[in-house]
């Protein structure tokens, strides 16, 4: 292994991917950054505009020489993915992803990939935006955002170390984590909020009796709601591949709700104060200010 | 009446009370701006920071030759403030407001000021910062925001279009509802998510064997956490003032919480897409990209 790649290959280039090639390419540690995937006019407008240097829809081809692979498909593909990429991996290749459940894809490589495991490293980068696709690609999307890292039982050190390398010269912090321990966190950090703005939307859009009501929402609104545009499809994926952990977040957000709603039919002035003061207290303290 | 105000007193010199004030200077809207409350440091600093004209710790000489109180103190003193105003409130002396909700105003007026009724207006500007206190006083704070008069039966039609007038001249759009429809459309469209985000920030905040969770966030919670930052006193107020209107919406989003963990548990992805997709077109179609 050496600290730069001969050849990287993306494997689908959208926002998170494309980030990821375009974040390689700038800063020179791969000789080749080699984008897969089914849209041919999509992935020359990504080496036109400097993301990729090369492309290929034949993965028997792209494959070819590859030292490590970055699956950014959607959720629901990557096991397909690695069923397509196990007959041509290389060996050594490194596996690894940026899917936002870790479980599922551990699941999967244990499946698709039995001779190769000592190679797979799951990840994920905390990173995104609420816009998608290749155009959106950022070199600096990564830089200070965390990346976990959960590898399996059988992952070689020097494979961890190898991509702890590669995340942190594009910026990132990188952590390790158990995958099951990363799902059940990010159920409750980003799973769980996602849920709830687009249940939000969902629940007043339903309501025509109160006439156009968005016109009335303010910048508090906007904010809260901003992650209800995201993309409805990545989303449906998570709340598959991540159902355990963010059903099990939504049963005690609800009951949590229910007492809050308590609260406030009593009017219990004590109560409330006291659980908005923690609560505060809490974001001020751990949340940047912005 | 006339287009200009001899006197106006604003009692309660926060960010609401002191962007009214410093709006109204500006444009020379009054003869005297009047701050009245119990600080007269506060109150200094109003005048020697053009907030203010003049100010008093004495409602009988602050009341003098008042043509409009505003009273922007928080919802648990309105009625108290009400009571105090009262004998000294001059002939058609204009009473408004700047109050999350509305119902309660109206109540306390009918309860405080049965022989001034035509001179009451309850008010509310859609508007406000996760900031607050004099310090923080815009007096752009209104401009391209929603106000939204909520006038009782009995109040005069000449006090309407005056009061319209004045917060159009600091670039308000004025708009007239019934106050119980105002508390149940702004207990969906404000006071719910703002609870829904104070709850979540606390139910995260309860769970220790999750380590220090906060650091897993990326902007997607803090944007949707933003309004737990607000001040909870102002929050418990709105939840004690618009109990029913905000327990009624609570309940109807812990049910539509539960369905949507039925969803995720069931692995409906049909469904879950669905859901997803209908929040987006609603966000993007009603919500100022931001």
């Amino acid at each position: 292994l050496h600290s730069q790649f001969k050849k990287i290959v993306v494997i689908g280039v959208g926002l998170i991917g494309g980030s990821f090639a375009k974040a390689v390419k700038q800063r020179g540690l791969a000789e080749e950054v080699c984008g897969f995937g089914r849209d041919a006019q999509k992935l020359q407008w990504g080496v036109d505009h400097q993301i990729l240097d090369t492309f290929s829809v034949d993965i028997e081809l792209a494959m070819k020489n590859c030292e490590l692979v970055f699956l950014a498909v959607p959720l629901g593909s990557m096991e397909p993915m690695l069923k397509i990429i196990g007959p041509h991996l290389p060996e050594q290749c490194i596996v690894t992803d940026g899917g936002s459940a870790k479980q599922s894809f551990v699941n999967s490589s244990l499946k698709c990939l039995q001779n190769h495991l000592p190679y797979v490293l799951p990840a994920h980068p905390i990173a995104g935006k609420e816009v998608s696709g290749i155009e959106a690609s950022d070199g600096d999307l990564y830089v200070d955002h965390r990346l976990i890292l959960t590898p399996l039982e059988q992952t070689h050190e020097e494979v961890i170390t190898k991509v702890t390398q590669l995340w942190q010269s594009l910026g990132a912090i990188v952590e390790k984590m158990r995958s099951d321990f990363h799902d059940e966190v990010f159920a409750a950090t980003s799973h769980l909020p996602h849920f709830l703005a687009f249940n939000l939307v969902d629940l007043l859009n339903e309501h025509p009796e109160l006439g156009d009501v968005f016109k009335y929402t303010a910048g508090g609104f906007r904010d809260f709601t901003r992650i209800a545009s995201s993309d409805p499809v990545m989303w449906r994926d998570i709340g598959v591949y991540n159902s355990e952990a963010i059903a099990k977040w939504l049963r005690q957000y609800q009951a949590s709700i229910a007492n809050l709603a308590d609260l406030v039919e009593n009017q219990d002035a004590e109560a409330l104060e006291k659980l908005f003061s923690r609560a505060k207290s809490a974001r001020d303290k751990h949340i940047i200010k912005s």
